[in-house]
């Protein structure tokens, strides 16, 4: 776990300065540029060599059947795959006879710098031909947060030695070689991607001067894409250009003599684009559009509109760590990162890895709602009410399968691009029903968040709605008149097909009670949804009656009915090069024992935090504590949250660092096909609902806590249309309120009153000494903080 | 559930008297042959037309890959189906110009019996040719109990009309066209098996004067077969023959005129034989040696051994039932058919088809141990030491498995034909532990059965080692010591991966009770399969400490840990139409809810009675059977035992009624891809263990009652080395010793002793009147008891 010296520890950039090959794919990933809409993958720009090339556009896949050894009622026959479309990245070199290839002649120096605030991906390389030649080249690339289908990459050639013949290749490059057909995870890996081969079939190229379009369209779904390229040269006299194309290729070389000293600069501008409807035509003129705004803005145009973007955003979202420099860089990559998933989605799915790569088929699955949304709702929060219109937008498919499953109101997927349901394993995904009331859950904070009204009436109310009648049709009232709710599945994935699964119930009982809440908040847009009084009666019927199951004997909430008498996994007897132990055990073994892959009970009371007592939540997480293996990237942050209110601070900072460095460290292995957007959005949930104590249903409240390495936190918050601030020391923590209407904020539990002109200072506590907890036998996170070595 | 008129009602035979399309497929697999080594559908002798060809070998079968829509660690990667080997049947006969075709012409008659004593199905036709001439088809077939290779066929034509130009043409076809390619079942029902194509691959084929011979291997899983024929031809003068062969196909063709009222007669002998290890030419020589033997034989010797066989078994196994001629003659029928599965398997597996269709892949499941074996155990007790030594040559395989699921012991397969786990969904397939479970209890049974104590030490005693080593790895003494079984998944199909499965930890209690007794008493044979004290002490307290669930308040036994408290199944909304549930309903929601597959804890009652009070087992079976469905061809049966012990003695009727129409009537529309062997053995189930109320652990004991319509029940059964006759009428029973040693049995709880002198008469009890139960909606049993209509 020790920071690979590739990287630098900075705190407003991602810094590499060598390039090792066996990093590469990894690099990929951390280097990846995107806006929602469209993601780059951070692929050198001559193409070779690469981990694994990648250009994604939200909502752009590719069905393939789904088999089964055998089949059941209501299995998803066709399952939906990432697209790797028309790569518009690729700048090819040559220098003399001597293609630029960093495997070849000699790598003087490579930098590759990701900067926060500037949004720019820039390199910088010094580079021999084996023929002797020496050059610069430099480049800078975008995806841009304001121009929505635009790309741009600024790349320039000196000559440092002898004079030299250049030629700059700059492509569009459809169905490319080792794309999909290149298996980025092992085949018996889970969680990588399925194989579809070149799914782009041809349809349309065209080019005139230095412009030239691509458009393509899969094969079996059947959704239109287009790529097109614009370029400005700036080259010394005698340039001249060729511009070509071919159904999978649209090329436009340069070729120059460059005298020692002398720069070839080029501006590629790349649009991309698609549409499950749109005429050709009408799609390649949208992208010609797109590059002319873009042509005229320039390339300065575009890097300003980049920084103005990005120093809105962080004015609101920033958070800044004294005391630990990795977590303070780790917090802001995350925060960008999600800004570059979610900002321009615009109605389409925000995928488990953003657009950083292909892992887990490019699925979108319920981490977005829990882990990425809580970050979202305050720092873009139209990016948070376009995901949630996203779930809106499936609705339709949600109430149908449910109606397949012979339930009420919307069964979501489990995972999916399009929102049809892509699981082909129905215990750990049909079954994991919760996603309901994560959504329900993501919309009511995000009213909490934002106290946005408009969204609450227009998206909040129909998702709540239709998630409450999933539950009460799943649910029953058994002869105690509890409502139960068996044979679902919870967040921890080492359990499966269990009954009353507390999470799950207490989740759902916020969405019945939420729900029957908003309908009688807005009656009208509820008849619309035919919703009736004794509808609203029996889901609040159900919420009261929600049974929650609690071992009297051991005094803490099994995970689900039955789990604390399952037998303990023999931990001293796994080896660590059995973890994850779900590439080791059959899924048997794993469910009939106490082993959490993730926080599942302990993620109950991190969102539900009033349906516990102090006591309850200390024993609770101190037995999981002692089970749960974190086989997950969705548990570092949440154990974090609650060893920080359960009083283990050194703990709670031992868990942000992992977090935090999830992916900046590779610590799954599995970081080269894509980012794991929920824990880079966990860095921000250990630090603010974690140790800030953020909490926002009803009142918003704070219980800071610092452990004793940190010495500052300062939390910046847009927080229902004010813009607040929260810095704490060991000392004190300080509110201060720097935009908006006058708001009244708890600290540990003492209400205050803030309003613009004056901040407000309180004691921050100190954490209370605890008894020492353990994890299972070589699964506690590296120690970060305190007692770290 | 009316009698098709196809059929009549004999107590000796099946007869088919007119051919009905519609039902080809269905009769086929009723009046297929067999002798556990090899199967012959009822195909008609020329061929076409077919339902589904098939000619099967015990243990050959092809690989196929089993693919997964998500890898999970430990899933088995091939699968294993049975193929359509070598069809030996076909007889083709052209008339003049025309093919024998039933579809052409006209069909003046068409007869087929299948007799159970002599073991001959027989047909009988006339028809006239589309060019008008008259003939008579006279075949009857035989797969030989006696000499295991051997089929044989006897042919005759016979002129009624005019001089007919006659050639007939007898085969051997390999990867005959419509043969696995045709799918038997549609395509989403689990129950079906899997399309493999032709998978033979010719490697010889030879012939002299009227034999021929054919030998290929499987593709994939590389076995050899062979088949071969030899031809008597008896024809009036002028008769010419031809004798080819060709990679896939061996003709011998003979051409005579037929004056009318002149016959040809034609014997055929057919040789089946297969090996995994044997060279090509010593399988030659097998099927040639095979022939030479049959030959010698001739078709009157292999008919008459055939009858003595059988007069044998009859003696030893019939059951005789007074007033109830439907089911007189299915339990003749069903006996009949699973001594055709099972006489010579010889370490091959019984499927849970036997050898009359391609059902289920051609796999065996538990239910050969459960259902097949105890009558077999009685009937034809080597057969049952065969299928007990065919697990025992598997145990290889099964510790593997174990080994590989972290698990000590045998973990047999869920699904196999030769031994490997081929179940590709592990809830209801791998997690299905007690299979083990269920092989004990079988060799235990034989035990009780016969009283072979070579077969306890030599076979019963490693089978039960092992699988007490799996019981005790599997289960683990909670923190009140009680031992548990959590997340497995019993017998009942629509419940899965449940905690404390009632029958499962019964019946692995009586495995590690009866491993330890034997492993105390055969201990030399113990300590070579190292076998220790503490070893013995641990099954002895795991048995002691097994925990059974019971429900307090409802006062009955919950199938499984909650499984009383949830929701249960709403039995009115479901339409007929939507039985069976699995092909209507999701896996998720049948696993939640309280319905029924199929008797689960109601047959653990009938295999532990001993561990259920008679008021338990009473309002368990009442409350058991308002949820069971019946879905299974595994249910009646155990059903009526229970219905005739809990004193609903008319409604053990209505379902010893539906258990032996299963079949003959089809009543689940699958018998075309073969016959359900578990449900013809309870037919005996439900008459022997049922209204006889046969229990064989310790004293050999019954507890006779007779539903009001039967006025007769005859039992005739080898026990303990003795053949004994029970008797029973309304009034009284009489028991006779017909051989062997005195014989200590129980009537009604009465000890009474019984020597070949003396009969011994006891007075019948009258069932007591019992309230009225209720079936789910429509889920009914068809009366055939006193209520009938």
């Amino acid at each position: 776990m020790i920071t690979h010296p590739a990287y630098t520890v900075e705190p407003w950039c991602l810094r590499e300065t060598g390039l090792h090959l066996d990093l590469l794919a990894q690099s990929e990933s951390l280097f990846a540029l995107g806006n929602g809409h469209m993601g780059w993958r951070g692929n050198l720009d001559e193409g070779d060599p690469h981990g694994v090339p990648g250009s994604y556009l939200a909502g752009v896949y590719e069905s393939r059947p789904l088999p089964y050894a055998e089949i059941g009622f209501g299995y998803p026959e066709a399952g939906q795959t990432v697209v790797n479309v028309t790569n518009g990245k690729p700048i090819r070199l040559l220098v003399n006879d001597h293609p630029f290839d960093v495997r070849y002649g000699e790598l003087r120096s490579h930098e590759r710098v990701l900067d926060f605030r500037s949004g720019l991906l820039s390199r910088s390389v010094e580079w021999v031909s084996p023929g002797g030649q020496a050059i610069a080249v430099r480049s800078t690339r975008l995806v841009s947060l304001v121009q929505r289908s635009m790309a741009a990459i600024h790349f320039e050639i000196e000559s440092l030695g002898s004079t030299i013949s250049v030629v700059l290749q700059s492509e569009l490059v459809a169905n490319e070689i080792g794309s999909s057909a290149f298996a980025p995870d092992a085949g018996d890996d889970p969680r990588s991607t399925a194989d579809i081969g070149s799914v782009l079939v041809g349809e349309q190229h065209e080019h005139h001067d230095l412009r030239a379009y691509l458009l393509h369209s899969t094969a079996v779904s059947g959704l239109r894409v287009v790529a097109a390229m614009d370029h400005a040269v700036d080259a010394p006299d005698g340039v001249r250009t060729i511009t070509e194309t071919s159904p999978d290729l649209a090329r436009v070389s340069v070729m120059v003599t460059l005298a020692p000293g002398q720069r070839l600069r080029l501006v590629k501008y790349v649009a991309h684009g698609w549409s499950g409807v749109r005429s050709r035509p009408a799609l390649r003129d949208q992208a010609a559009a797109a590059l002319s705004a873009a042509v005229h803005s320039g390339w300065d145009g575009l890097v300003s509109e980049q920084r103005a973007y990005l120093d809105d955003f962080w004015a609101r979202a920033d958070v800044e760590v004294d005391g630990d420099e990795a977590v303070q860089q780790a917090v802001r990559f995350g925060q960008f990162h999600i800004l570059q998933a979610a900002s321009r989605a615009e109605g389409r799915a925000i995928a488990a890895k953003g657009l950083t790569g292909p892992g887990y088929d490019g699925h979108a699955f319920w981490d977005t709602e829990i882990f990425v949304l809580p970050l979202l709702s305050h720092a873009c929060p139209a990016a948070a009410v376009d995901a949630l219109r996203w779930r809106r937008s499936i609705l339709p498919l949600a109430l149908e399968r449910a109606s397949q499953l012979g339930l009420a109101g919307a069964a979501f997927p489990w995972r999916t691009i399009a929102g049809h349901e892509c699981s082909g394993y129905w215990p750990a995904g049909t079954a994991a029903f919760h996603v309901g009331a994560d959504v329900a859950a993501a919309a009511i904070r995000h009213v909490d968040a934002t106290g946005d009204l408009v969204f609450e009436r227009d998206v909040a109310l129909e998702l709540l709605v239709q998630t409450a009648r999933l539950w009460c049709s799943l649910g029953h009232h058994d002869t105690q008149g509890q409502f139960r709710i068996d044979g679902v599945t919870g967040p921890d994935e080492y359990s499966a097909v269990a009954d009353n699964n507390v999470y799950t119930n207490l989740m759902a009982q916020q969405n019945l009670a939420a729900a029957a809440e908003l309908a009688l908040k807005y009656p009208v847009q509820a008849g619309r949804l035919r919703v009736t009084a004794p509808e609203i009666a029996a889901w609040r019927g159900a919420a009261t009656a929600m049974y929650v199951p609690w071992d009297e004997a051991l005094g803490v909430h099994p995970q689900a009915d039955g789990f604390t008498h399952h037998q303990v996994w023999d931990f001293a007897a796994t080896a660590p090069e059995q973890y994850p132990l779900l590439l080791h055990f059959h899924y048997f073994d794993l469910y009939r024992k106490q082993v959490v892959k993730q926080a599942d009970l302990v993620l109950a009371m991190y969102l539900r935090p009033e349906a516990f007592t102090a006591e309850q939540k200390a024993r609770n997480f101190a037995y999981y504590e002692a089970i749960t293996v974190r086989d997950s990237s969705l548990s570092a942050c949440v154990q974090s949250v609650l060893a920080a209110e359960t009083g283990h601070i050194e703990l709670a900072h031992d868990y942000l660092g992992e977090a935090a460095l999830l992916d900046l460290n590779d610590l799954e292995h599995n970081t080269r096909s894509g980012l794991h957007l929920a824990a880079l959005a966990g860095t921000w949930i250990a630090l603010v609902p974690g140790l800030g104590g953020l909490r926002e249903h009803g009142t918003v409240s704070f219980s800071p806590r610092l452990p004793e390495r940190l010495t500052r936190l300062a939390i910046n918050l847009a927080v229902r249309g004010r813009l607040l601030r929260v810095e704490i020391t060991h000392e004190q923590t300080l509110y201060r309120l720097v935009k908006g209407e006058p708001l009244e904020v708890s600290h540990d539990g003492t209400i205050i009153q803030l309003n613009v002109a004056e901040p407000v200072r309180c004691p921050t506590s100190q954490p209370a000494t605890i008894t020492t907890l353990h994890q299972p036998a070589g699964r506690a996170p590296t120690r970060r903080g305190r007692d770290a070595p």
